[in-house]
């Protein structure tokens, strides 16, 4: 079959499956869609207030008898369902599946008296690398349509486990390998507040559906900013743990096997709480006995509680830094940063500045390694269907590139590893000169906000944390002002990737585009980031802690 | 330079670096060396008292002011330098350098009335792979003869730290990638208790000279059984930590920068005190803050609780097995398994059959991933120098061997992440039918006592369990014994190599070889497992715990 019509019949499954009394009649010609589901007349009030909770009062509720799975989950697939129509967000839909699940969950606690686990009831939305037992894993790839999985991915299993509900499997782009959301079989995704403007990616149909809140936790993976992205494009909390936190096991993806930077997967949330939920539920189901490649550390709230212990005296000591040397970021997020970072002094922290060591070198050195073999993987997926690689993608990974032999890998993972212990020094030495511990750094996840369709075109704020298996969460912190964000007058480009980056900046084009910092911690520190970002988001009025 | 002359030339320093008065006039002509230092005449009786002593002992002493670390560091280099006369065991040898520092912290102490660190005083021997600033690492290679370093090992900056001396760098392989150590440079290191036995390898410089006592805790690493086979040899404990428990930032390698495998370090001791003191003492350090690979995992004393709570009331679950299903071991390590097994459940504790999960499986992926290169980096740094390979490694890697590609060596890494996972569901499977939590296993570590030279052919018993990156700690059980390890009769070999390493078996040779097993757990559970060892040492009498 041509891939045209294996592409085509997928897409109609997937509309399909949206009920028809959950089927918009008339499209919006609004950019943004973030009023409609309060007008579109499908969702009930009840189930307007529900999709606008937060995962943490929901599963308080469900536990409590007060709310049902059944009521909660309905309200998610029908927001999610809208979410597809207007902002073509999903691969994978089965509303029926999660309200039999709903259902089933609803009655055991009848029967119980008590949840089946922390999660109990609560619908979370998958990126289409998730493997669930019976449902197709297409990862944007016509090539795997129609291949059915016949086992749940670990952290699939773990969230079923604690009492998860699932309904929606998100886009991403073809390859993985980009941040915006473009795939041959259902075509582009776009952001809710602003339809020209990109969800991100890959886990760009996550930030779109979380975004929309058709979801209202979101899984997604990162090996380049691949959940930060979408989460700062989104106005979301997005956590990219360390390497080994989270469980990985029996996901698709794209170079499977490739362990030179490892892919790994979090959170996207409207609030650090809804994400230590996530976190905490996870980690209490021992991911380490199922993926070897778990670390078998539990929450350890003790870290977390050091930070905490800092907020009360103002004790926190933080670096930041606006450029990262590569590429100058765009008016709106430079404001931002600067708005964190006086936030944070303002409330009595020390902030500093923190001098990037060397994220050319690291830039230069995990293009490397994304390109090992290539492409020979990526070229072989689209091969056996036919399908033409997407726009974005045919740039950033050149086919006819030689594949890096055996030495000169160990020569890459040498000089990573070199690299992240010397960055590690910086630390050190900058710890020793100001006296105290740097609780974490506060920088830049994309030189740009929300970003216009095909302009995503450096990756380097993202990839350098990647390279150096850092913890990072990134916090939402304002929108791109017209009015504020100028464009800078006689600049001089560092180069002619950050010419390009610069030119790309319009005011009124990137009016209210979604504005974030990531925090970046060293490796496996994710309580300790966590509750800075937390503190973070309470200053700036973006996370009401209660 | 011929190769010959650099190598006698670097012999020469050596032999040179020993002082006149500890130089052995009349070479012993047994088998055994064991007794030497008690009638050479060279070493006094507190000298004897201190090498027999424990390191735990010793630095308690230190501490308390009454010995002194010149006084230790003296009678430690004088062993050693008998070891070295006898065994062939040290590639650097630098006792004025370490009474300097001995006496700087003697005088430390005394003025600071307290000591410097846990380590405080004691003299630590290291494997040719950790650096010095200012000395040689040549790693068994001439052609890295004259390379002085120029900055210490990662693990050589925390022992310092902690207070450690060093005085000696002990010998190698040639490449590191065989259980024998033989080079080039000073040729072949034999085992104390037998010089017809191999000390094994690749750390076997440092199972000769701890087992002589020529050291008391020594430096080691393991990608392939390297720290285990070399303990079993000399009737020490080993431990294989997990990777990224200790650092191994900076340390010289052959085929560096390869990953899929890790090597990793850790200590041979004569008991486990001595072991949990080099651990907890490189841990407190915090070594996660200067080598990018450490996790941040402290010591975990309440893991080791989880194992004495346990044991006060015979509540162990430990799994064992005599043959991985490729080689059978010789009687002397069925027996030494057999013992174990038997010493435990007279204990009380509950010991069932485990059944080795695809070893020959693991064996083979693992031979693949050594050979990734084709051995490229091994026969390059040969070529350099124009040194013949040695006869044991001549056979393990082909030079003539097309390297793995890089989606070949995806696939390789792929297999080995499933195969560990489907292990981590044996152990599920196991634990759900009996109802209890299996802590460990006891298992062989070689299928031979110590072994004669050149007789080391398979290493499966020990890189299966690298495959895995299990923890695994070797306990000495007992002497192979020709009145009770008699010659199997009729039996017919699982295969042709189990067939040579059967026919090895000669009762007469092997009589009063050291024998050991293997007691393995799970990924990072070193604090459980070295507190079974323990147990099990107390319990068989290799171990006394004050």
């Amino acid at each position: 079959m041509l891939w045209e019509k294996i592409a085509a019949d997928k897409r109609a499954r997937i509309e399909a499956s949206i009920p028809q009394e959950w089927r918009i009649k008339t499209k919006p010609t609004e950019d943004s869609v973030m009023n409609f589901p309060k007008t579109s007349g499908i969702m009930s009030a009840e189930e307007l207030a529900i999709t606008e909770s937060s995962a943490t009062d929901l599963v308080a509720l469900m536990a409590a008898g007060k709310l049902t799975s059944v009521a909660v989950t309905t309200a998610f697939c029908k927001r999610a369902a809208l979410a597809h129509q207007l902002l073509n967000c999903s691969l994978e839909f089965f509303p029926e599946m999660a309200l039999a699940r709903a259902k089933e969950l609803d009655e055991y606690l009848q029967k119980n008296g008590k949840p089946i686990g922390p999660l109990h009831g609560l619908p979370i939305s998958l990126k289409d690398q998730c493997r669930i037992k019976g449902l197709e894993t297409s990862m944007g790839y016509v090539s795997w349509i129609g291949k059915y999985d016949k086992e749940n991915s670990v952290l699939v299993d773990m969230l079923l486990k604690a009492g998860a509900v699932f309904y929606v499997k998100t886009s991403v782009p073809q390859s993985l390998m980009v941040c915006e959301t473009v795939n041959n079989i259902i075509g582009r995704t776009v952001n809710p507040r602003n339809k020209n403007w990109s969800c991100g990616g890959s886990s760009g149909g996550e930030g779109a559906m979380v975004g929309f809140r058709g979801g209202i936790i979101g899984v997604g993976t990162d090996i380049g900013g691949s959940i930060r992205v979408p989460s700062a494009f989104n106005f979301l909390y997005g956590l990219r743990p360390s390497h080994g936190r989270l469980p990985y096991g029996k996901m698709a993806n794209s170079m499977e096997g490739q362990e030179t930077v490892h892919s790994v997967c979090g959170p996207l949330t409207h609030s650090i709480k809804d994400m230590r939920l996530f976190v905490t539920s996870v980690l209490a189901e021992e991911p380490w006995k199922y993926d070897s490649k778990v670390i078998p550390m539990p929450w350890r709230q003790a870290e977390a509680e050091v930070i905490k212990t800092k907020l009360g005296s103002g004790g926190l000591t933080l670096g930041f830094y606006i450029c990262d040397g590569n590429v100058l970021p765009h008016p709106p997020i430079l404001r931002g940063v600067e708005t964190v970072v006086s936030t944070m002094k303002k409330a009595g922290h020390t902030v500093v500045e923190w001098t990037p060591y060397k994220h050319d070198y690291a830039v230069n050195l995990i293009n490397g390694i994304y390109a090992g073999d290539g492409g020979t993987d990526i070229f072989n997926t689209l091969k056996e269907s036919g399908e033409p690689a997407i726009p974005n993608f045919k740039n950033l990974i050149n086919p006819s590139l030689p594949k890096v032999d055996m030495n000169e890998l160990w020569d890459a993972q040498l000089k990573k590893w070199a690299f992240q212990s010397e960055y590690l020094e910086q630390f050190r030495l900058a710890e020793e000169k100001l006296g105290k511990e740097i609780d974490a750094i506060i920088a830049p996840i994309t030189p740009t906000a929300a970003i216009r369709h095909n302009q995503f075109k450096y990756y380097g704020y993202a990839s350098a944390i990647n390279l150096l298996d850092f913890t990072s969460v990134v916090v939402p912190v304002t929108f791109a002002d017209k009015s504020v964000d100028k464009k800078q007058e006689g600049y001089k480009p560092l180069n002619d990737l950050d010419k390009i980056v610069q030119e790309e900046y319009d005011p009124e084009a990137y009016h209210g585009a979604p504005v974030a910092v990531q925090i970046i911690g060293k490796r496996l520190t994710e309580e300790r980031i966590m509750a800075i970002a937390e503190e973070i988001g309470r200053l700036l009025g973006n996370e009401i802690t209660p």
